[in-house]
């Protein structure tokens, strides 16, 4: 497949590997949105997890940033707990998810003829952050809409060849 | 070179690299403490620059955390801009320090025969953030002083053969 990051056979894997993920480990049921090219402070979230991705042709990074309702619910459903704030088994999960959602995308990219490496997640805690994904390709963020709230996977890809 | 991750070998790359790059670039002199294993939330701040790593043998993250002044300090030093609050500017700014950090370390443990590939860093804005990295392996902690305020690298890297 040659690279194009915005085409949907690039984008869809990681939104249904986001849905999928989210409804096997957590039982919750997201809604995606369009997704749209990065503008401004588009997606904000109180926990987020973030991977770096290298490939033969390119490299880039995925991030999933969820409410803070959104996280804890998922804990709750996911593991029985009720913390009633982001502590570290949401931190946890949140890695977890991160890297689930990406070891899926990279399955069905890999597929397709699309390789890239994952290296190890890095998750943010703080009340309404922001997150930008490198500075020279665009960013594609992917809305989810659930009962609890708001979450965003965001994926950037550049070239390696410059 | 033999993986460890606590090792000073390892360390003092990205520790010489961040003071190198603060004062070449910004004219801030940067006093290095102790590097420490992370526990609990000892190093918050306000802008990060996180990216990943994916070598033969291991993978992981970095990060540098700015506290907002010295990122607000570096940017008027560097660019001549004064903003008031942590502008696209200054989020670019530090997306281009941490390529350099772990660029400059990247190069030193390379002639160590120590090699890892870089994806591309993705930045966080927001007040009093914390970062977590990874799960599985210890986090190195490096603080760093200077006379506007506080910044921190941190490194994780966990073996690929799990």
């Amino acid at each position: 497949m040659s690279f194009s990051p915005m085409k949907a056979e690039f984008i869809n894997p990681f939104l249904n590997s986001m849905k999928s993920v989210m409804e096997m480990m957590a039982q919750i049921e997201l809604t995606a949105e369009k997704p749209i090219i990065k503008k401004d402070d588009v997606s904000k979230g109180d926990v987020t997890g973030i991977i770096g991705m290298v490939g033969e042709e390119v490299r880039g990074s995925m991030s999933v940033t969820f409410e803070a309702d959104v996280a804890l619910e998922a804990m709750q459903r996911m593991l029985g707990e009720s913390p009633r704030s982001i502590n570290d088994d949401v931190i946890d999960m949140v890695g977890e998810i991160t890297n689930m959602v990406t070891g899926g995308a990279k399955n069905e990219l890999s597929e397709k003829g699309f390789e890239f490496e994952m290296a190890t997640p890095t998750i943010v805690k703080g009340k309404s952050h922001f997150i930008t994904h490198g500075v020279d390709g665009p960013t594609i963020v992917m809305p989810f809409n659930s009962e609890f709230g708001k979450c965003f996977v965001e994926i950037c890809f550049v070239s390696k060849k410059g």
